[in-house]
């Protein structure tokens, strides 16, 4: 890592471009490109001058001088910012090369700031969470991340296995003494098990993770032509500038992601239920089943008062589903037909848009009762890295909680608990990083981070 | 001008984003969002901390500050480099907004600083120029009126004319002094004529900054079946990543851009000619002929040995242009059945390749033989306002020229010498510029500049 990099780290176009140069030699480089003599310049400091390729000037610019260990990557760095025309700063990057640095790889800025130990490995991760965060709830997350609330919690379950570890080394050393007193082991086993709650509950927040970063999925469901498309577009309308398609697996479901209180949505429209016995609408229905299985939250749409068979079934299909009953077609029917006691339905016109803002606020209210809300500092697995270790530190540790139940020796827990260590110790790279698992980190990065 | 603006600078996307603050109250706005305490800090350094909305961390920022008149604008100016996520850009422009920044308006930056004194109204034209240069020629032309190149020129211009109005007022405090020794007449004219003639070389010069900046026009003509488009293919071959399609007003035109040694060419492809009672290949044969008369080069393709009546024609449709002779399909015909005497004629093969390099050498010659190339002092006026502005100043010029001729007295000729002085004054904004025109020049830079 004795090498010099620079990248644009600005999308092109736009009024201004950011080159980033860090290495040993930023600036020395700089020092034959720039106009204005910056040797003895204090870190920190803005200078402006003239980029020059000898005697022809490329730009004027300003020039951002931070020296190692206070960077971002952890060396002298510099930034130019230039003019953002495509060719001042392609021909200052040539220029740059020409003169001694190498094109950074993508994320090779923030790797070397891992390598350098500005930051852990999560943190590093965050940084592009945080570059690809669309919306509050994954911005947040990210940010959580990135501050260190995830690695400070990693710190604290490493600090539980090494006191685990030790207090099991004690009972092995003494194990001669009969007469000594040794750590109890249902107190052990009580620690084990703090231990495996706090790492499973990180587990479990991946599929909330999962769920923020890809959008809580909502199924709209109902009976055909009860107006389930009319309802997806009525939900759309209001933002439709965020609003992206995501073309489901099947051909017959469509979704769309949509912000509610800064939490992404993904609504699920679905094949009309009905009683059929033609082969090709069944296919359809049971891929509603399945979309219905794999929903957080269910809107069924009804435009007629359900039987109690009906109320039966759709009980049936959405068990331990957040359930939302919407009657449509406000506009047309006649409330007094309904009975309020059988179902707590909602009216909406998804024609006319009557009721759509109350559905929106249900929504996002049946979200936060399932705990898919986030707050500031709260710690949710979204790394699909990360739950990997996570689950398998988990079953060290359970092997670990089997052994203490099962009276074995602490030298037959060591190696799990050891193995447990290791394994969270990947999510940080507290443990020596391999360098494809490096390369697979940083190669999603965008070039200039 | 007591507010302060806010806005994007850099395009989004990429892995940061620059917003940049100008305005009195740039400080004290940060301070209410910034989690460091920066008022006290020097100009010219760069602090580390949040962006912070109320209890809620929105970024982890590098936060540039600039003190008037020590700045871009010459106000007091602020540059936060923040994550490049969108989300994250737009929370924290709306943040500043919110705590009493205004959205910037395009170019509203520059004009700032062309208001503040920190340059003048060309070299801002000048900005928005650099910031659209796509190859060298347009740059350095950018980068020299940037520079103050245009603007130095102007200001001699500008004295040479003070100088000649005093001289006028001189001769005429004195005209009841028969006896007393006046400036000579024909000095005075000799120096009109010099100031007329860098006005008229400045003037003429915009034909070129049009060339240049359009790209130099150069007409492939030929009769049908020559291999015109083949050969134009094959000339774009080597760079087709930096060809842009410019599609004609009339339908049987094509033109393309180029680059060769950093100018651009703009290669028209024509009809083929040839004798015809066909009404319509007529129209298009005219076209032809127009487009001949467009360009600055001419490629006359052949593909067998042209009659004597067919050179002369060929002399006749491109006299006053610089025209290269070309044989094409170089693979199939016999070399020796040509007359090296008649026509100085290149050999190449569109189809294989061959010889297309030495084209392209041959058309930068061209170019640079008909003043076509610049360098990088050079002055060479791009703007329809400042070529307007000259014209006008050499119209006026010209006025006095005449009158000195005809030995009309001073004081008829002031008037037209202090417009000549106003004109040229336009292009700088010595003069206070009106609001329609400062609308008209900054409406066309992009946001953040």
């Amino acid at each position: 890592m004795t090498d010099t990099i620079c990248a644009l780290a600005t999308a092109p176009g736009g009024a201004i471009g950011i080159i980033r140069i860090s290495g040993p030699q930023a600036l020395e480089i700089l020092s034959h490109v720039f106009t204005k003599d910056v040797s003895q310049a204090q870190p920190n400091t803005i200078h402006y001058g003239h980029i020059k390729d000898r005697a022809e000037m490329i730009d004027e610019v300003m020039v951002s001088l931070f020296r190692a260990p206070h960077s971002y990557t952890g060396e002298d760095s510099v930034e130019i910012s230039c003019h953002g025309s495509r060719y001042i700063l392609n021909k200052v990057l040539a220029l740059l090369i020409e003169n001694g640095c190498r094109q950074a790889n993508p994320g090779e800025f923030t790797q070397r700031a891992f390598l350098n130990g500005k930051i852990d490995l999560s943190q590093a991760e965050a940084v592009a969470d945080l570059i690809a965060s669309t919306n509050r709830a994954t911005h947040q997350i990210a940010m959580s991340q990135l501050r260190g609330n995830f690695s400070s919690q990693l710190a604290q379950l490493r600090e539980q296995l090494l006191k685990l570890t030790s207090l099991l080394e004690l009972e092995l050393d003494f194990s001669d003494h009969e007469d000594l007193e040794f750590a109890d082991r249902s107190e052990l086993l009580e620690l084990t098990k703090t231990i495996d709650n706090h790492i499973t509950r990180l587990a479990h927040s991946f599929e909330t993770g999962q769920a923020l970063k890809q959008g809580i999925p909502v199924a709209i469901v109902g009976k055909t032509n009860v107006g389930k498309s009319t309802l997806l577009n009525a939900l759309l309308k209001d933002d439709r500038a965020i609003v992206s398609d995501i073309h489901g697996t099947t051909r017959d479901t469509i979704e769309e992601t949509m912000d509610i209180n800064g939490i992404q949505f993904r609504f699920i429209d679905t094949a009309g239920l009905r009683k059929t016995d033609d082969e090709v609408e069944q296919i359809g229905i049971e891929r509603t089943i399945q979309k219905i299985k794999q929903a957080r939250i269910v809107i069924w749409l009804l435009d007629q008062r359900p039987t109690w068979s009906e109320i039966d079934e759709m009980h049936e299909l959405s068990k331990g589903k957040k359930c939302i009953y919407i009657h449509n077609k406000a506009d047309l029917i006649d409330i007094h037909k309904f009975n309020p006691y059988i179902l707590p339905l909602s009216m909406i016109s998804a024609k006319t848009g009557k009721g759509i803002s109350n559905l929106k606020k249900r929504i996002f209210e049946e979200a936060e009762r399932v705990g898919l809300t986030s707050n500031a500092n709260d710690v949710i697995v979204t790394n699909a890295r990360h739950y990997d270790a996570l689950t398998r530190a988990h079953d060290h540790i359970q092997r670990v909680i089997d052994g203490l139940q099962m009276q074995l020796s602490g030298d037959l827990l060591s190696e799990d608990l050891r193995q447990a260590l290791d394994t969270l110790a990947e999510i940080t790279g507290g443990q020596i990083t391999p360098n494809e698992v490096l390369g697979n980190i940083f190669k999603n990065f965008c070039v200039g981070k």
